[in-house]
């Protein structure tokens, strides 16, 4: 059977014919022409030929007119990698015009080219043995200069207060300072001296930089020193480089996608990709087993309707692919916590920088007023009233600096 | 010596203090926190904080109100490849309002790291034994669907026209009709049939596609078989994997970037990424001995200010980096070529589809009035002028089908 991938288009015109434009994509990035073509030779290139789906104008009186326009394109057309899918769809027609990728949905076929992320949701969960609550995650304060001692006691502190995950600052490179194996090696360390006070997991998520060519072999030394997790900046190298980080049966680690560069693509109405593809469909399919993107709360924003199309890729149904946990983030505060469950549901994780190290009563209670109020949220309880419980008094600092958002 | 990258951004606001936003940036993607560090911590970490170079407001009733703000970054705090250096300088911040990362100037000693073109303009030029004209390249008509005696054909064609250059459509890929090392074989035996009429040399770039890390072995697969040039989708794949690939010692042909995708990144005013930066000084950075980038004349247009911006990115002198050939695309035909080479000089690639294998006369032909109008615009003479001479007739037939502009 001859499969195919489907491509959404928004395109701006005040006066194209919208139909005309949807077959000239559909001939132009399949066979090049058709109309010229001998019947006979029709009936051999009917399989490679893209079909327009669907052509859905809209014109209204003082608004921009556009059109969305659904594009089948062949899989025979495309090797089975997410380079070939993304430059036949939207290689040249990225520069043709008023024009945004806005949806996306690969074949069965070429999505079972596609293993996806190796532990997904379920698979965090299972590490961390946490299955009924959202997972915590915080995120060094400064790293830039910073020497091992420090990041040591940053790691701590952040450990003390109870968090799930921590992940390093997506701008920490290879340096003299705190190189990737001997940054492992001491924030592991501190790992378990705080789980012996806690008594929790925790996962740090490492940053895997460096030449494209040496990034399994950098992700290997880092598991050998005791990494239990990898953060990744995927735009920056592409989805095919995360793709085949994560079927590597040797990283055998959950990589968290970070959304560094995404803004160069998704935030214009007219050009660029949605962020739902970018950073929802795209990076599950290439495995990644979390995904940071901007969340609607906080210093960085994403429209609300947008920021839950990504949740909405990352956790729709799927036969063969994993769920990839959703991390929305930036400007998240404990105030913050109900809205996000009732956004988000339990499935998410709540990721914290500022609002953990910047807490009036230190970084571990920064992490402590956090899971308080996610306990309270969990339970029906208001976050006033849990705060002015015994115990909870980082809770009551936390909502005194920064309030509750409802 | 302390060196550093400057990034210029454009951030538009209608109220924002720039001055501190510039601020911002320039401590928060860098030292993280400055004003609460105490004083002997700030000498230490000095020379890893970024620097606000200039602040330019502009602001004027009716117009958005927008600012330049160039920053520099020490170079110390990323390592030298580009994925550190663009998720230093437009990772989080590309998510933070609207802002366009306009122009980045790397320091000697981050430039230090990239042989950069292997070939360059100049090199291209020796292969082909060509020094004072522009060259002409031509793009397969169609390809998807067809068969290798079909596309060897097509291939002979152009290639009697007189091109200097024949490229791969960027959405050919590894496919059971044309595999990779099967199309070299039977287009460069095309080419040498070719070379005895025309007695001119011809590059042509294969499409280097299938997954990133077999890309390498791809190149060298191809080169083996016969190929002479390569043409990449960098865009899709990264630019550090252009880099390594183009430091490749056997990888030792030319590579022809091509820009599919790049209108995610350059046409909104207020989000991503300038042509001038994505399509000229990274490239060129990367590595890449000839640029694609669509003209200002043809059908898939860029303003001319900003092509003329990418061929300046290319062309700057430059103590290190070889120059990359401009090759301005789509939609390009005889009559422009007087236009062509008075904004372009004759640096230039003329890079033409459609305006080759839709001539009247036919493909051979295309390629004769290309050649023809070069010709006489190198020496001064009207197109209308030359058509009318003995054996021009191709050129004559060309300018009756889509006439001249000047």
């Amino acid at each position: 059977m001859n499969q195919m991938c489907v491509a959404t288009y928004r395109c701006f015109d005040e006066k194209a014919d919208f139909d005309k434009k949807a077959l000239s994509i559909a001939v132009g990035l399949t066979v090049g022409s058709w109309t010229e073509l001998p019947e006979a030779r029709k009936a051999e290139m009917e399989k490679h030929l893209g079909k327009v789906l669907s052509v859905e104008v809209h014109e209204q009186a003082g608004s921009e007119r556009y059109a969305d326009i659904r594009i089948a394109y062949p899989d025979i057309n495309f090797s089975r990698d997410i380079p070939a899918l993304l430059v036949t769809i939207f290689g040249k027609l990225s520069m043709d015009g008023k024009i945004k990728l806005i949806d996306l949905d690969v074949s069965e076929q070429f999505q079972s080219a596609f293993p996806g992320p190796k532990y997904g949701l379920e698979g965090v969960r299972q590490l961390l043995g946490v299955h009924d609550r959202p997972l915590l995650m915080s995120i060094f304060k400064s790293v830039v200069g910073h020497d091992l001692p420090n990041l040591q006691e940053q790691f701590y502190k952040q450990a003390l207060g109870g968090v799930d995950l921590i992940k390093d600052d997506e701008i920490l490179f290879e340096n003299p300072l705190t190189p990737l194996e001997k940054r492992v090696e001491v924030c592991m360390e501190a790992a378990r001296k705080a789980q012996q006070e806690t008594g929790q997991n925790l996962l740090y998520a490492v940053n895997l930089t460096g030449p494209t060519s040496q990034l399994a072999s950098q992700a290997r030394k880092a598991i050998a020193a005791g990494a239990n997790a990898l953060l990744f900046n995927v735009l920056s190298y592409g989805y095919d480089v995360l793709h085949e980080l994560s079927k590597d049966p040797e990283i055998n680690v959950p990589i968290a996608a970070h959304p560094a560069m995404a803004g160069a693509f998704y935030p214009s109405p007219h050009y660029g990709i949605s962020a739902s593809v970018l950073l929802g469909k795209l990076m599950r399919l290439a495995g990644a087993d979390l995904v940071l993107f901007p969340s609607p709360y906080g210093s960085v924003v994403m429209p609300k309707e947008e920021n839950l199309a990504v949740k909405e890729a990352l956790l729709a149904p799927s036969d063969t692919l994993r769920t990839s946990f959703p991390v929305p983030s930036a400007g998240i505060h404990p105030g913050l916590v109900p809205l996000i469950l009732r956004d988000f549901g339990t499935d998410v994780v709540v990721n914290a920088g500022g609002g953990i190290h910047g807490h009036p009563m230190g970084t571990a209670a920064g992490g402590k007023a956090f899971r308080s109020a996610i306990t309270a949220a969990m339970n029906g309880v208001s976050l006033r009233e849990a705060a002015a419980q015994p115990g909870n008094e980082p809770l009551k600092a936390a909502i005194d600096a920064w309030g509750i958002k409802e």
